[in-house]
């Protein structure tokens, strides 16, 4: 009996390298005595394999193990629709290293190997919800594994808001916006607004101001229990954007409130036997080479 | 005869502050002998005075010193739209000193008085112009006094461009955007994005990018003669906005290209004879105080 | 009974303005009834107060609230002497606002008042210690509430060390130095080097390199539990000094480690009723001010 | 005849890379009819050749072209020592792409016979000079090609200064120090602190504050006519040292001034036809990979 007996393969609508690695892992699951179930875009990709396929819910409730194939992107996108359900995930990469899909496309057979063999690591990232407040109403709610942002939309100029973390302002500020990040997404768009890396396994967010125009504004690292709300002010400064791990939730209007906070529920994500965080942050962040 | 014989007002619709302000300087103007133009706002917010009416191509072309009321903004504005005329500009500001509006209501008597006595500083400000070119056809043109940006728009997600200089390669770049300032507008938007601080009178532009995506991304200070091609890649990533003083121009597409240049003509910036850029910098940037 | 029964006075060797706070805060403290405890610069200062004197271990030993009257400086070099005394601190300024000695001499009697009623803020912090080893030896130990920093010394060129978080490399640098901060020290020298800020009671440290010669290089926020280590290379370039919150303790030489751990006892620190944490950084970072 | 007639190498103190490097250069200037001349460093390297040795002034004066083998550190060296003569320089590096040193050792053969055959691109670049006054008497004088440096010295704590630029204040500044950079050294030290790029070939220099106390404090780009003085504050903040190039030059006490402006002589630098400052810029700062 395998360590894995069901296991779910997730992927977005893909290319040739994409059914290749799939067609290879598929082949792995078999021999490996694991039961398969698709998602509709696997299924798609391998149009000559008579597999099951599945609803995302159905493989989160149904797999105890879902490989994601892909980039960070497709990751992401995967690991929000499998909240609550007890899987553990992998993301296996086509040739460029992510943060999250760490094992490449030449490694797999051996990484896989090891896997199905016991011996992984497991590591428990937690996910941010979003709740967007309109009159007292919930309007919108979203989830993410890396990021909630509030920006502008659509218009050259700054945007204007206040936060407040559990009830206390933190600041009035007028920016481009501000990131809330989690431990996972301090390496994606944190990063690049200037924000720090935190261990994954840190339970804190961090607050990173977007081209504040408040040169002494800085990344601010919270406890992973805060609850951060960005309201919109009123004013002649036009509406917000709200996004959730890079995709558009809603727009903002004065007065609007973002309310964030941490999610109850964690994903599972696996890693092969010699993941190092550190050796990906030299690896993505080029620190052993150049100038 | 006064230093200057026919002065123009310009300012933004305004409210009783802007109308306190301009009624003092109408009545400075008059005591000095000087002829007054009024732009269509200062005409709204003054009722009550009979004074002639023009186009801002007119004032231009007429008025020897155009005194403009108002923020940053409202100045900006004015100067885009003096290009060309060989008229000089003034800044008075409501109360909030601004990098071009450096005189203040309080002071405004006295600083008038001694400009009007012949005693100022005038300094010379290029202009940046901007040419959106598709298929080989120039699709826009405008101006900046600032700077103009290529910046993502109506999504959450980097665009992705490629920066020339004289047709030399400068980098493939993915990132919110880059801002391509003048030394005017170098306290401005390029500073929130983490530019440097130029000498107004420098011959150079900054590039700053906006949260790159490549962590070795830097501000890169270029010639004033230089020729910036910002030309958007192809691919998955969506369409990019070009704003010109932080005022929306066009949507850009993939192949679009903007071409950057100094405009031949410069305005001529009339400051007190006790003006000091570093001590607006100073008091600007709250250098003397604080933690 | 007052709250407080003996209360410790530590200040640093003062001037009128020290004399004059140390004068009312004695006539209060004996108004309310407390015993008090001066240290030799208290003593030095007050000379014609008849009141006892000791060793700063004594006042830790016997006091049940050490004022420490002067900057952040003097609050933490007091800090780390009372390290292990389950006595609880105050800090009074001098006029400027400190992140640690936040009360102010305008409004010390009303604070000291509150506080005297049981009306009062406890905060726990942690300090860092820091052993030097070199050939398996420790060369010296200290311990420090802001931060400890490896840093080059006495000459103007790069020191290059490796970093190791619980003996996993983070990366091998080149560059001024390292700092690593508490979150108390989070607004102190890390700022300056780019550190983002931490919330005070984080159990975390944030490591901040100073001046990297690799440009992607960033603030990295690790569990407050983390055994870091820092290890000088071998090679051209010299020596480094390590430095803890900002006093000089020992040249490094090359294959010199730094292991920086947790101290497990903690500070215990007394804010008035009205302490607000965002309001101190609004202030001191001037937030709500300027461009 | 070749282009240049007499050409002198200069290198420091080598291993055998250094030494294979120049035995391969001296074969190539011998078939290329060039009279050689070796400083001393190069002639210890090379003792079995039977060549003309000079000191570097020499050889300055008597050769038109000269080569330095090495590091951009050596190059520096070499470069402040020739200033006023009008030989031109060429970088050769030993492995590792420099900014000064951009031709490598695989390439050497080729880009020589192209610059031999005069097919070169040649640049001026400027050096700084630096005088220290102390009581209106000049105690040092200095020279550096990269950047002039005063920075806090053997403590761990800032130092306080205040920046002139024409006798005009700029500002009263605590920080770790501040860098003043030609725009060769803007992709040095001066890019570590925070620095921009300068284009080579910009008149400007660019004052860089080294983790400034005052958050809003940022690199200011002058013009490169510009009279820069820094003046050690006085006070309880201990002294600072100045540096040239990455050397010490001298101890500075309260009250010295430090004051930079840009030689009359430039250097002259050669580069290969196929010379891209933005080409070397991707290369070093790795702009075209990684996360």
């Amino acid at each position: 009996m395998p360590v894995f007996e069901r296991v779910g393969l997730i992927t977005k609508r893909g290319d040739e390298r994409v059914a290749n690695t799939l067609r290879r892992l598929v082949t792995f699951l078999q021999s490996a005595g694991a039961e398969i179930l698709l998602d509709a875009d696997s299924a798609r990709t391998l149009p000559d394999f008579a597999l099951p396929t599945a609803e995302r819910a159905a493989i989160g409730a149904d797999c105890d193990l879902v490989i994601v194939v892909g980039g960070d992107g497709t990751f992401l996108s995967a690991a929000r629709s499998l909240i609550g359900y007890d899987t553990r995930l992998i993301g296996v990469n086509l040739g460029r290293l992510g943060f999250l899909t760490d094992i490449g496309p030449e490694e797999m057979a051996e990484r896989m190997g090891e896997i199905f063999a016991g011996r992984f690591v497991e590591q428990n990232r937690f996910l941010l919800h979003c709740a967007v407040l309109r009159d007292g109403k919930t309007l919108h709610e979203t989830d993410a594994l890396n990021e909630i942002v509030v920006h502008k939309w659509d218009h050259a100029r700054l945007i204007a808001f206040d936060t407040y973390i559990d009830s206390r302002l933190v600041n009035s500020q007028r920016s481009d916006g501000m990131v809330v990040a989690t431990p996972t997404g301090s390496t994606a768009y944190a990063l690049s607004s200037g924000g720090p890396l935190l261990e994954t396994s840190l339970d804190a967010m961090v607050l990173v101001p977007i081209c504040p125009h408040t040169l002494s504004s800085r990344p601010l690292v919270v406890h992973g229990s805060s609850r951060i709300e960005i309201i919109i002010r009123d004013g002649e400064l036009p509406e917000a954007q709200l996004a959730a791990d890079g995709g558009a939730v809603a727009q903002l209007l004065p007065q609007d409130r973002a309310v964030i906070t941490k999610r109850s529920e964690q994903i599972r994500l696996i890693h092969p036997p010699t993941y190092d965080y550190f050796a990906t942050l030299r690896a993505k962040l080029l620190w052993s080479r150049g100038a």
